[in-house]
């Protein structure tokens, strides 16, 4: 462990899990037998998808369908088919965690730190530098 | 929702995620950059991998990497690349919920429940009837 650790690790959370999928009813049915409840649908327009999302504990699944074919959502589905997509995780400071990745070399997807539909702030690491895995930061 | 509801909304938790890596090493140092603890690696013979654990929350984060070509993890990033491979949910109550989910018709990978090298016992649910996810249920 690092002395300048810019996270507490009781503060970091799995915010959500990004899961593209080609049709929101179908997808949503399974949580539904499990008893899960699901949120009505959003449109996030400048990402070109609509949404549930799914509580799961501290946690949520987002349940991710494309509104066009140059959205990352169809893109991603028509290359690897549907599936896990994206980990988010929320951390509280999220300009130290951006400046402290930098740092490291850590690949972002953009360097600079996006407003989403809710007024949330979000960077995207790129999966280059985490395992495969495309990696959400939120703060929050 | 259903009367008969198997498990109550707040006793689901996302129990861990399971990334398919192909090397641990390389794989937890962006979760140690965040400044998360990873477990020692423990190797689960009968699948075939060796992994660590990433608290992250209530949930953890299972870097998964295989011990042999025939391992489903070297199956899975050959295919895919790596990435995230499954989720998995925790319930209160494992039999309660394979029999309702078995007639609502929803294909699992395998009828039985299998017991983890930790002891807790699992079914996964079929890609084909979770929106292309590898959905692992849990009891806990």
């Amino acid at each position: 462990m690092h002395q300048k650790d810019i996270v507490e690790k009781d503060q970091v959370q799995i915010d959500h899990l990004g899961i593209a999928v080609k049709s929101l009813t179908a997808a949503k049915a399974i949580y539904e037998k499990l008893g899960l409840s699901v949120s009505p649908e959003q449109i996030v327009e400048h990402e070109l998808v609509r949404l549930v999302m799914v509580p799961v504990g501290e946690s949520r699944l987002e349940l991710l369908e494309a509104t066009s074919e140059n959205s990352a959502i169809a893109k991603f589905i028509a290359k690897r088919g549907e599936g896990l997509h994206h980990i988010c995780l929320r951390v509280s400071d999220l300009v130290a965690a951006v400046e402290r990745l930098k740092k490291d070399g850590v690949r972002l997807v953009s360097e600079d730190i996006k407003i989403g539909a809710g007024g949330h702030r979000y960077v995207f690491v790129h999966p280059s530098s985490a395992g495969g895995v495309l990696l959400e930061l939120v703060e929050g």
